[in-house]
């Protein structure tokens, strides 16, 4: 029902906001190398999104891995955070590590110069791709998407704390309608169950495709705040495994953890499509907001 | 209750099967490269079992960051499966890829030698090393143990179907009973709610410990076997993260998966030590078996 509204307004993809924010271009001189600009839009907290880096990473390998393999769509991707990135000039360097029938494997590297002129590897991940379009019809989940009110009964993302939304440029780009019964952290009442959920599309209207996917899953505020933490938590390792091919319209994302010990936490998200299909999941080790 | 009977009949470490099957030597000449040797007996399916592959390529990364760096502890490891390992001699090929104070980060490769000289990569692996023993006290985990009843109540593992059993030699490495109510399968009744767990400790009583929790985490038989499906589940990708240092004794290995669908599943697993603890989490993409 929400897709008709989001494709009424569909931005074009290769002219919105998140085509242009993770736009590659090859290097001119050094194969598998590629360019990209990083764009202020993205920040939030001390760097550029998690989930935005770990989407233009993925479209440069996803070059790599379509011509010659046929393999354009991310199945599983890894990231370890390395640094925190800075807007302005990046390289991607990919690497195949290997070329399957069904499935090949890369590796890419996520590099800026620090104003002193060193290297700064901001991320490395691994991944594996395939053709989503080539897998088999059988669905036989057994997850239920979450039950919550439409997206204009929900709550939109302007309602986080003022400190959070100073450092969160990101959430211009996003239209994020969070469920009332997991804002109660904005009200100064967490629910202490670790979760955070709502509807999700991007702010221009562009339709979501697998490596937008990639920045769904990282683009709620902390599960912490549900817990009453409201500091950073910065990412150590993000994995995703897109499923499927996102049907248009909006995202239902959903973020839980269930193991915040010793400092740092677990952060799941599922990410289903406006058909009711579960086309992400995710899991990253953050590090939890100092007491 | 169950950690005296471990630590009654305990291998002293450097002596026991996993300790020597995941045993790393520096390779003389060549810095950051180390030797091992794969044992047969820890063979399942196809290939070596993927659990103690990745502890022995974790093992070889314990070695450079713990160091110089003093992170001898795997955080978080995320390895991609390439080919089938074959009984025999491997190389690990090590890279620091960043020195930090509170952790470290590194890569690995596990590579074989084909019968025709040509070079076989098995597994690449990212990974975010530090030290379990400095991290606070605090635990908030709201995950809770599955109940089940001990391990003189459950079922051994040597009640798999006797085609899974001629090629599970690695279940001779283990002691492993499984929860009744999931090993319907075993009776030709399975649940389909896609859940095995049980108890698990090393059948020479070997302790778990870090290392020890990442063969835990890919341990039991598949998930699918819960949805009557007894094909083979070969792994794309394994992420696990360890939490805490495991008490001695047994382990309660809980395995999930909610996502089955276009030829591919997650499989969730969650390991809980003796005191009760939530000591490693992981996940992995596996491809599903063929109907």
């Amino acid at each position: 029902m929400h897709s008709m509204t989001a494709m009424d307004t569909a931005a074009r993809p290769g002219d919105t906001e998140f085509d242009r924010g993770t736009a590659v271009t090859e290097h001119p001189a050094e194969p598998g190398v590629y360019r990209t600009e990083l764009d202020g839009g993205w920040r939030i907290g001390g760097g550029i999104n998690g989930g935005l880096l770990l989407a233009t990473a993925a479209r440069a390998l996803s070059r790599e891995l379509r011509s010659g393999s046929g393999h354009p769509d991310p199945y599983s991707i890894s990231a370890y955070y390395l640094s925190a990135s800075t807007p302005g000039p990046a390289t991607l360097h990919t690497e195949v590590v290997r070329r399957g029938r069904s499935v090949s494997t890369g590796q890419v590297s996520l590099i800026q110069q620090r104003p002193d002129g060193t290297r700064a590897e901001r991320l490395r991940a691994l991944a594996t791709y395939g053709d989503l379009d080539a897998l088999p019809e059988d669905v036989r989940t057994s997850a239920t998407p979450p039950e919550l009110p439409p997206p204009d009964q929900c709550i939109g993302a302007d309602q986080a704390p003022p400190d959070f939304l100073a450092q969160a440029d990101l959430l211009h780009r996003l239209d994020l309608r969070l469920d009332p019964a997991c804002v109660g952290w904005a009200l100064g009442v967490p629910s202490g169950s670790g979760t955070i959920r709502g509807w999700l599309r991007l702010a221009d209207g562009r339709d979501p495709d697998p490596l937008m996917l990639l920045l769904a899953a990282d683009s709620l505020p902390p599960v912490t705040f549900d817990l009453g933490l409201f500091g950073w938590t910065p990412t150590l390792e993000l994995t995703v495994h897109v499923r499927a091919k996102p049907a248009p319209g909006w995202l239902l994302v959903s973020h839980t953890t269930r193991n915040l010990a010793g400092g740092y936490l677990e952060e799941d998200a599922e990410v289903w499509d406006s058909t009711g299909r579960l086309v992400a999941q995710s899991r990253q080790l953050a590090a939890a907001p100092r007491p």
